[in-house]
């Protein structure tokens, strides 16, 4: 899938980061936004809202390059990370696609809805209780979401009669709203494009029944709302979803580059890194571990990521600072000093373990941005 | 392998803790101490010197804890952890125990001389000829310890011809003063306790071997060190030997329960966790994901972390913010809201992930001791 393209340009690139010290996260400013008024063009083009969820990239900054690409908001998962985006991004509009349980949460959750519209998913009588209680104390309304289960079996309320028996019951809870389902397909990365096609529309299919169900009842329910990139062109082209939270789509990887509709071309984050050993003729040692690169492992190539312009070389071992690549004898580029470029297996972890995103710009390095919602598990 | 005390513990410590949100690493500050001792003292009865590795904690008040217990200094992977080990725990003798490679770092390591005693370990003429060239110029002499393979198959070069070699080599390269070997033993946390010892005592004989065959050739080599936690007991009882890094001790694992030698009570780092959803009697789910426990997995309990006190609860999927847990319906404390206090499978990349320890002493909340050197992957 390398093209010549990729690696002239990486080089190009790695010309212009010579003042970066490795291993670092690096992101082609224009890709990033090809990559998200994409997105934005083809929600539209369905005629589905795009909230993408902001646990790719963490950053501010890209947040408002979605939303100035037309996003209508946001979704997080943690109120950490809503934090974050309304500070420092100035974002206005949430979705906290996770349940709020107890009070220090709840207590940071009302803060939040002093300064932007949260939404929350709930898929428990328990934690819509002490909502609506903290609601009417404090004189609020929150708009809620029912977490559906379509097969991911993570969280979330089976599809049908379950789902709508805990909407009916939150539409009941004072200081609550009832606005909307959500689901997350969550298919695992290991699917065939066939098998995504059939289980998100499948998803999609169960989740407009649903609704109907709900509003059979009286309830208006505008809103329904599905995710992930893996089934962003399918789940939402089912006629009723409304809405729809992708998040990996603004850099891709490994994982998105197996279904064959993109390839490293179209991923806008690399990581630099730099060769740091030459033990032995078919062994080098990249500076990048699992502090850098994450354990994911991605099924479209093997390995713990694509080393860009040496498809024949395998990262086949990390430890927290190591990365083990195999290669020929002859491989070219593996010399201790030399630098490669490493798109990572699943992006969104990868992010996690850094503190910025280095920003290039028609090959130098523009600026550096803080992953400002690094680390928000809370 | 839970006891009742165990038990009893966490329920009293938890309830010290309703101040903090969840997830939170807490870190019980009397085990911790008592961990830290005992590795001393088990290092002076076999007559070899101390020199933890940070990986495992990255925090100063844990280096200054495993000073004042007798270590010699510290060892650290990465320059950026060096440095805040020296600016922020005034530390002041390191071994970087990773090649120092590209004119960025050597600058970086220039900086870290004028501060304190920084030897590096090289396994390659490439990265020892840069390093001279710098020394000469700066008028500075950097020791250094040559990286020895032992079996690992990561870095370093084979014990015997092939070490002594480079030993002699780096021993001719001006500014630079060769005083030791290392290897890191490295068994993968799949081995027995018997296979450790005997690979660990072949590994130390290997180094004394091969430290003597370049002391044959004039050079003065004081230092034979070796790594690792699981093979801490073994390796440093070679005679020859004289240095130990170990690191996972001082919060101990699952890994290192594996072995029979240690049980959850000797464990001082735990994941304080919420159950934020119960969908189906037997699934619970947390809000400690892949983000807060890492994914590595552990042989000695099946899934993502041992559940303190709940030996039959299972964490069988990590996503990034959601633990499923699996376990039988009539398992108490698994309710919307309630917490529960897990080991990680693999302490060090999970403290990687959090900016701050939560220290409790004597069953409450002392003092948050930010990770400092969390995240220094340069």
């Amino acid at each position: 899938m390398m093209t010549a393209t990729a690696a002239h340009l990486v080089a190009a690139q790695q010309a212009g980061l010579a003042t970066l010290d490795t291993p670092s996260l690096v992101v082609d400013e224009d890709l990033l936004r090809r990559n998200i008024s994409e997105m934005a063009a083809f929600a539209k083009s369905v005629g589905v809202a795009l909230r993408p969820h902001i646990k790719t990239h963490k950053t501010p900054q890209v947040a408002r390059l979605q939303i100035g690409a037309g996003a209508v908001g946001i979704t997080c998962a943690k109120l950490g990370e809503a934090e974050v985006m309304i500070d420092q991004g100035g974002i206005e509009d949430i979705l906290l696609a996770y349940p709020v349980v107890g009070e220090l949460k709840i207590r940071r959750l009302l803060g939040l809805l002093d300064r932007a519209r949260v939404i929350v998913a709930l898929d428990s009588r328990e934690a819509a209780a002490a909502l609506s209680r903290a609601m009417v104390a404090a004189g609020r309304v929150l708009e809620v979401y029912v977490e559906v289960n379509t097969g991911q079996n993570r969280a979330g309320v089976r599809d049908g009669n379950e789902a709508v028996a805990l909407g009916l019951d939150i539409a009941r809870f004072k200081g609550l709203r009832l606005i909307g389902i959500m689901t997350h397909e969550g298919h695992s990365h290991t699917v065939s494009p066939a098998e995504i096609e059939a289980t998100a529309t499948a998803a999609g299919q169960a989740m407009v029944e649903t609704a109907e169900a709900i509003r059979g009842h009286g309830i208006d329910l505008p809103v329904v709302s599905v995710g992930s990139t893996p089934a962003a062109v399918f789940t939402p082209t089912v006629p009723g979803i409304t809405e729809m939270r992708p998040g990996t789509y603004v850099f891709n990887d490994v994982s998105t580059m197996q279904w064959g509709r993109i390839g490293p071309d179209d991923c806008a984050l690399t990581i630099l890194a730099t060769v740091i050993s030459r033990p032995a003729p078919d062994r080098a040692v990249l500076d990048a571990g699992s502090k850098t690169l994450s354990l994911e492992r991605g099924p479209a190539h093997p390995g713990h990521g694509y080393v860009v312009g040496h498809p024949r070389a395998t990262i086949v071992r990390l430890s927290e600072e190591h990365g083990v690549v195999e290669l020929k004898p002859d491989e070219p580029g593996f010399a201790v000093g030399d630098r490669v470029s490493v798109i990572p297996n699943h992006v969104c972890p990868t992010v996690n373990l850094q503190d910025h995103l280095y920003i290039m710009h028609e090959g130098h390095l523009a600026e550096a941005w803080s992953i400002a919602a690094r680390g928000k598990v809370q």
